[in-house]
């Protein structure tokens, strides 16, 4: 018969009646409709407490799934996305100012490392989302020898907790939950500011489709990046909700008191937020024109400076000299008023006799990226290894 | 030489030169000056922004190590603590109202199984935190060839950084270390008002030692809780770092920016912060007097109303009925002017032809307790395994 | 034919269209239908950036005096009761430790002091609000030459903003009326704290009416004060909504950006929690129940040690000295094991000669209070002249 | 001889003693030596608790006096700047999008502004904070009927606190402190984003000064905005100390407990902060080099679409109308592969009849400015408007 009140709830029959007090009250009066007063058993070794807190460790428990999901087909679109762009080359910055030639592709998983840190720390929270407080009464714990290991078996639960007092007023689990979406949005939020400024005029970098903007028909070329603004309005608003709960949680006795009720809005806010707003970030990156020609003319043969010290380090000089040397040439190309790169050798080689014809490579932005080979740098290989690190991480973590 | 130069630094007797920028020009300036221009070579592949959150994730491993050690600390003194008083009873509240009969030990458990979350915690941010990030260059990565596992291996860290974009630029760990400060000063904060509440004239079950309150000579039974004051606020003070710092990561582009400079005060404010509030707990903890009387004194025939019905429950009857009858002997009583114990069989009898002769057992506390034996009830056999577990937990994550 | 418009939005028969975009279109698109296309003159010299910024401040201007009258009846109500009940003595703590005797209506007040700077600073975050943003256009201002002064006199505004770039980004009013909020919910959780304590088993001050609590049939003496928890519980709601704002705001470059519509919802809910937690608190001020034999038992003689001091000091001893005098007698009363009111004149005479028969009324607690006649102080005239300069605050504020 | 004390503050030369419990005391036992017994007076009346907040108010009243003179100072350097530079266009930006043209003094002003909202801000905390405390006691009051008026005068205070609990107890001037420099910080952030931006490669169009920026030998043109990245850092850290503070106060009872005492730290820092910040931020905005040639060849005629749209609003058109035909003008110049302002007079005559030779005018990037002559827009009537205003609520803010 309880299966017949689960049906109703299934089916949407299932009416509620004003003198129910809560969800659980709610079901027993149904069920006593039904079978007479044995339904009154029903709430036999139970408390309000530690049922609210057992309900919501089962929603949050397949909310943290559902996310999860979405987070994964996020990394995996940028991932793909990275393989599929690996030689485009733009300039990388640091500080907003331009500072060496990178690949697109690199960028693009700067940002989803970062992700799988979150999806790591998701599957954490949600471990310990995963443990069942049901049996522990009101504050004392179940007068009634309930065996709670099975009850946790039954409910597909990882562990029990371990004393009542705590387990029906602890909500560690829901401002873990509320930080790791603060921590992810950030993420977001700060690839939307990159996104935003690609967009501009003035980088033109990339264009996002016409579905995550909104143009004006007066102005053909400006296009509002609603969407990104959206996900990085949202780090704070998701923030707040944390923020507020540990501010709560802070000033309260120990056991339940009923400032704990605040921890569902909460909850249910910030799913729903991450839920639409990885939905969005993908739809953006799936759908992201870029301007490839844009991002090779933004790469200037200042920008491999660096490089031309390297070069100077590879033919056996200490660091710091080279680092002095390129500088000096430098200022002899700022004197002369040309590019770094149509100095002479014989100009060079006024600065140093370890210049030779090779030199020329540096001055080739694809030779300089292909450096950058070390694990986690900028060179084709390593941008494999990376899209095979995140992927070989992606698998395990959905194992 | 470079031995020689950490000699120096050892013994004090280093000396920085104010044209030295940093802590890694300073040691390449002295290394110059004792072993000449290969000095030059200790920056090759090298950044600053690379080194620097090396530098860090170093500090904070180590950090972290300290603060767990602790942490456990704090909580085998109040195992300890709790194995020795399990026979002391008193009020559980609940909405600050007396609700049950409970062990004191139970009480104690409560609080401690929350910081056992937090060590595991601690555990999981200390590995994310010992990732090497050196051999990323200040964006691009490094363009020597340096073998980046091998680095790993000899300065033991368990992995390597994927990304050198992302590697120089986030502080995840940073903002992980402050919400895991943030939420274990909830922990102790909620603690520390209960043994306020505990400590006050009208409740009177415990009192601080000296050396953790002060005393007035013209009061001297008022004793201020100096100690757990300062607890309680310094929670407002670490999670004040932790908004901060996530408000400062939020609004920034990719890449390093100096904004990301504010990470270190805000770690060694709260690292030190932790370390002294963990030892004034352990302090507090391990010196405080309880008032055993007043305690048994606090319980009340009234706080085992539900024992009742629960008595009804073991006889057959639906809790729900159990529940009623419970209330009209409460309201007898109430009627009648007398304690709920001092209900007559016969009269307890009108409301149920269940209750006997052995209802009297109800009304014993030691009986009480020991009804809530299910797994994390405050019955002994469950504080014993309680104990066990808390136990169990310190082992495993020490290991 | 807009006042026709208007007519529908009042009476409710206003039909929204799928294809309009937002409300304003909507009006403009409804005015078309009933007068064709001069219509389209509507939005002449309009912008949706400033257009959206002046109905929130006319929302919010409206929302104020709803809530500073809210408010005010809370004051109101406060001291009408603080009046009424000046004869009742309790113990006031500091550090939750017994201190010294004061009126019940000192307390009362001590709360209603508070709330008027929360009305004052409402008023002047009203102030701020008041202020007109029409004719800012989207950024560059009124391309028609507006005037903007007849503007504000017809919406009846107290000024126009200076500078249309930032009067149609900023939000300061938002970011003050939230932040305003939360320290007004601080003073009300304070409030509800001390309220949840007296009404604890252990203090038993006072007494929630049935309306603002819930109670047990099975333990008809616990009183769960949902009401304050409630209110406590809010205060970190609100907070997390004017912290959510701030990163939000933080991370924006200027002008408009999407990222600022996330001002409605923070103001809307905040709006609609202030409202509510206002009038929760004025029915549980007005309808509490309080024990005044419990907080006349609750005082004691070893209160009153600083009232022996102050004695001497009256008599012409230095205040060191005296508090020495007054401390001695509380360790000869200790020593003697008798209460500090016990000790006989010859004893205290023991200690300063100062002591003479008039000592005895330092043992009676309406003295001691009477003592403390400074402005701002315990002493009846005090009260009633805090009483009068909180009405007349009420006054000025509602001039 | 109290003088004599405060001479040996002045010149350095009091000697603190390990005794001494704080500065009171230290102050006390001083006047002791130098005057015998009667200094056992200085404390007659008084409380640690209405002291050191009396110190605090007295503190931080001048504190603020300081920085609003360092806020004025930092707007007329913006003011002057306004008005020495209101002959250069730029792109205004929404959503950092091109939107319209707009004089550079607009944008200036447009920080400007918002920073005369803080003084006008920073002078209501400053009239809070000027309240004196003293003569509250610990929690009662004074025994020894002082004249706190008196003692108003003497120290130069507003007015004098109404309740002595809620005098020594009560923070809201600390929090609005914070709040208030939370809230300059986001304007100052907000203003060092836009010329962070304004700095890059990409937009060029200003350059800081060497004093502000971190240059490199090898990337001379790279300059790191480090001051403004500073400045951006610095109010995460302030917004996490309001943050903080405010948590604290909200988890207390009523009266002084010893969290209070974290108020001190955090106004320390939150002052120092304030005050390197307006300096610094002072000093970028003088010294701040611009681009003019690259602000004006960052206008394009695509810019004036709108303006197009209101040429015809003047000639009688609805806006509506207006809106839909520039829009077919856009698509035309478009279609077409021409920039707006290529169009001959008869091609847009096809748009309308209501075009003439003077819609020559629509495209001079100097006429459109001038157009925006309502009160805050950005024709050169209305900036000299907006300067005249700005400094005339300084000289009412001064006075």
């Amino acid at each position: 018969m309880a299966s017949e009140v689960a049906k109703e709830w299934a089916q949407g029959t299932f009416k509620l009646n004003p003198n129910d007090e809560d969800i659980h009250t709610a079901n027993e009066r149904r069920l006593k409709e039904l079978i007479g007063e044995t339904a009154g058993k029903l709430h036999t070794g139970r408390s309000r407490n530690d049922q609210v807190v057992t309900d919501l460790r089962l929603w949050m428990r397949q909310t943290c799934s559902k996310l999860c999901a979405l987070l994964w087909e996020l990394i995996r679109t940028m991932v793909d996305r990275a393989e599929a762009e690996r030689d485009i080359l733009f300039p990388g910055y640091t500080h907003l100012q331009r500072a060496q030639p990178i690949r697109w592709s690199h960028w693009i998983l700067s940002h989803a490392v970062a992700l799988t840190r979150d999806s790591e720390r998701l599957l954490e929270v949600q471990k310990r989302i995963n443990v069942l407080p049901l049996g522990s009464g009101a504050i004392a714990g179940n007068p009634l020898g309930v065996d709670r290991e099975l009850l946790r078996a039954e409910l597909n639960f990882g562990a029990i907790t371990l004393n009542s007092m705590d387990a029906t007023s602890e909500r560690d689990f829901v401002a873990e939950f509320l930080f790791w979406a603060s921590l992810c949005m950030t993420h977001l939020s700060r690839m939307s500011e990159d996104l935003i400024l690609y967009g501009t005029k003035e980088f033109s970098f990339v264009q996002l489709s016409d579905a995550y903007s909104t143009g004006s028909s007066l102005m053909p070329q400006k296009k509002n990046p609603d969407s990104l603004e959206l996900i990085r309005s949202k780090a704070g608003r998701v923030f707040g909700r944390c923020a507020g709960l540990l501010m709560t949680l802070k000033g309260l006795p120990s056991t339940y008191n009923k400032d704990l009720q605040e921890d569902k809005e909460a909850v249910f806010e910030v799913s729903d937020t991450m839920s639409a707003v990885l939905q969005v970030a993908t739809g953006v990156i799936s759908t992201l024109q870029i301007h490839r020609e844009n991002m090779a003319q933004a790469l200037s043969p200042d920008m491999l400076a660096t490089d031309l010290a390297y070069y100077l380090v590879r033919k056996g000089m200490p660091f710091r000299q080279a680092h002095e040397a390129s500088g000096k040439a430098v200022f002899m190309a700022e004197t002369k008023g040309v590019a770094l790169n149509q100095l002479s050798l014989q100009e060079l080689q006024t600065i140093s006799p370890l210049f030779s014809g090779d030199v020329s490579h540096v001055w080739d932005y694809g030779h300089s990226v292909e450096q950058y080979a070390a694990l986690g740098g900028t060179a084709r290989a390593s941008i494999d290894w990376q899209i095979g690190q995140v992927r070989a991480l992606l698998r395990a973590q959905q194992a």
